[in-house]
């Protein structure tokens, strides 16, 4: 599941001149707490204002929202999502970065992702990433084993094959911050050490 | 307006042993985004459990909700909110914790106070803080004047209605990030100095 | 052993207006390093004047004491304690929030928590609490054990008695930021699984 | 100036499954700071690695960079730049986010961009962008004031055309940190109230 | 008043390998809320061990204080402080790194300076330091006039004397957090602009 | 290795009253990335201006760098390194408190190490921290085996000789962020309690 599965939409923007009176009734009537902020020149930036910019900028010093506008208190630049992206890396990103939702992004202005969407609308609880990357694992060895047994072990095919098993354990690894003693493709080419010549070796390892 | 008259009533709780799953199944039949975990003992504090937890440390890690617990991933202990606390002042501690939301407590727990039930219901639209404390102020010179002209300039009532302006002007001053070059008090002072004995005054200033 | 047992009273108090001169004065003069900042409102919050706020907003930028205010520099609102925590529970909310004093209210103001207090006072070196708690854990279990013959072991008695077990296993646990695999309760309910009816246990899991 | 203008590429990647020691060697190799880590499946995030994550997480703890892999010492997800972005709004985001460089993305990886980048190539010193907006705001206004007597004080295109001067006015108010009293729109529309019915203000004003 | 002025000595050390109950036992018999913990080979860095380490690490998390050892807890490698600079850098160097205390070093362990060193011992009451650098800035101006009297304004000694007075003026802009417009030596350039030549000012302004 | 093998020199220097413009042109034409803030009085402490100061706090914000000084931009008071630190240290330092690099001060202004140097530079590939100490730790043991055989397990020499083994077993875990259930000397003592009085034993161990 990816953020344009679960992203909220049509996005709601503002000017970054209006009142954060304006911004505030906007939100109220829409309810919905992130309003993005339109860019004001080609090279310009989106902007975001969020319920959280209101509370902590505006009502924490009694300010009165006629008063102040919306520049003063939105977060520009903001991050921003691509809609390919999974959940569980979109989450990764708000999280990190200690955010509560940011802009869909592809060429143009596609959705917002808040933390609410992921939590509602997510599929975690039925397809955990730590068993989707275990599931691929699986089947991406099963089908290096086919390709090494179609092309032999020494074909290049089947050396590809591995690094692409790699691939997956490393990522599971992150995912559990653990550590990797020896990947698939290194217990491979210690059995098949003639199967690929060092220096193609050393430019697989390398990029 | 204070926290008791925006809070979210009642309270949902959970089980420190419970499953994320538990928890993630619980919101969303609710629809809400934040639990209070329950004390296991007398000198024990109150957990939280909040949509962000659950984003940041099970989802962005792509662990299985079946398999984390509740007390793997609480905030605890939490910040407490007084229920007579002004809405500005809980705005001010939530966002200078990066919070989004905390228990309503006292003696008993009462609900629990949200960046979004401040934007919602609040009425900072209405009555920002700087117009009520600025009206305040005036009421406290006016009254001060009165007990000054009924009692006299150098009466410790006069004396007293000043340090009351004073404690207001500070607070707004505060409110707003500014500097208060001489507070109505000093200004008081400085044309009855016979008013009050240094002694007396020290005492005032120091406490 | 509880906040109450170990805080510094009585609390010294100061005005919001006083100059920081006044304050370092006070604190010397009482050998402290903290003072509380009296609420001006009904519902306002209290703020809270360190050693620590006077170095790093006054000292550090080379101020004139004489020239600045207390409501400048304070912290304000600040996070309070109950008189009744634990006093484990009291260092890890001050060290999550980086502080190192905390008023202790309930009610009332009733005094100051300091790092230093739990260091010079506390009983942390004689009963640690992760072994308080493994001994609760124990005395828990012989009582379930006791309760469950008495009244049967598929008696609600006997199945709320394990559920106490998991509350502080579960928090053990998390004091020791580790994992719980099967807990005390669930052990239980697979050897008596027509104990508890599902809708029942699915009721005790959630809340 | 824009991203695309002093980014560097080509690119160089590196495998997650790869070693420490290979990424430094090919840091060396390439005199560059950091590497992007290619993503393992269609919905996987782009990594970065940069010396400050080998400093930090490798030579600060003394480890051997044989027995630590790119995935346990990368920084994944990361945020992205686009290409079209001005190098103001991309050292904005960078300095807020606390990195030292960050991936150029536009469907595709295009460059790297780092804060030597911009201090090296950038033209901040001859037209930094409160220049720029100064001027540009100039134009607009002066744009304004010939649409709105060509077509008319009342008309839309008129309206539109101080809506222009507003963003950008807004914007620059944004870079410097200040407020901005009252727009050129509303100085318009204080001017020719009949010009918009409030239903449509109130339209512009909240979009 | 520099950092020697107000220093605690002697220092207390400890081992490594101690444990944490000795630690305590230590702080409490000596009255102290920070140890050093010694080098164990040349190139080693000094490690510290405060109050604050031990709740935050030990006693938040109810561990048995004869089980976690000092080099679990301390902070290292930890800053250290020259003892010639003024206390007031040194405020501003402890506060901007969060920290309570450091060691003061040159070349050996001369002591520790605390918050409460400064606090208690400090001069800033009777000689704040922006006091201090306006009464320098007046004597240096008042050299820098009569050098320029005495050799000539358009001698080598009178630019130099007016860099000096520069040098002051922006030290004292940037503890007030303040912009400066023009410098004594611009003014002075202005008024003598053939006493320096092009290169030569360059070369002071660059370096 | 040490701070001294690699570190840049010689070091480059700007008045505190420079602009920005020179500033940028001086590392330009110098093609580096940090400039040491010369002292402007004897308590005065280093200032340092980096890559980062300038496109966080000039670029980012749009601002003319004509128009801003040194002062206004550095950081001041900088953290500084002896030369004699161990390169894993200096990193430890460095990413600790998140700089980019930091002068190296004995006495005088010695240089500047940065994480580049560090990476470029820096012999961890081939002399990791861990394999150093595990050679020392051996080295160390088998002094303390020999000393203990020439002149007596119960001698003081063979007690001091395990003590050194101590400190870098601990200084190891440090490094790994593990636990050491045991010490060398610990072990040794329980094989021969009555080698040490317990006095002095407290006296080793506490300091």
């Amino acid at each position: 599941m990816n953020v344009a599965d679960i992203m909220s939409t049509p996005v709601v923007t503002i000017r970054n001149a209006a009142t954060i009176a304006n911004a505030v009734s906007l939100m109220r009537q829409k309810g919905i707490h992130a309003l993005i902020v339109e860019r004001s020149h080609p090279a310009d930036a989106y902007g975001i204002l969020t319920a959280s910019d209101i509370v902590a900028k505006v009502v924490a010093f009694g300010r009165d929202p006629e008063r102040v506008r919306v520049f003063e208190v939105m977060t520009k630049p903001c991050i921003v999502l691509n809609p390919d992206l999974g959940i569980e890396y979109a989450a990764r990103l708000l999280s990190t970065y200690g955010l509560h939702c940011a802009p869909v992004i592809q060429t143009e202005l596609l959705g917002i992702l808040s933390l609410s969407d992921i939590l509602e609308r997510g599929d975690f609880l039925s397809s955990p990433l730590e068993t989707e990357l275990a599931d691929q694992i699986q089947q991406l060895t099963a089908q290096a084993q086919a390709v090494c047994q179609a092309e032999g072990s020494d074909s290049p095919a089947c050396a590809i094959a591995w690094t692409k098993v790699d691939a997956l354990q490393a990522e599971m690894a992150h995912q559990r911050q653990e550590k990797l003693s020896k990947t698939a493709f290194e217990t491979y080419r210690e059995a098949y050490p003639e199967a690929i010549a060092d220096e193609e070796y050393d430019a697989w390892c390398g990029g």
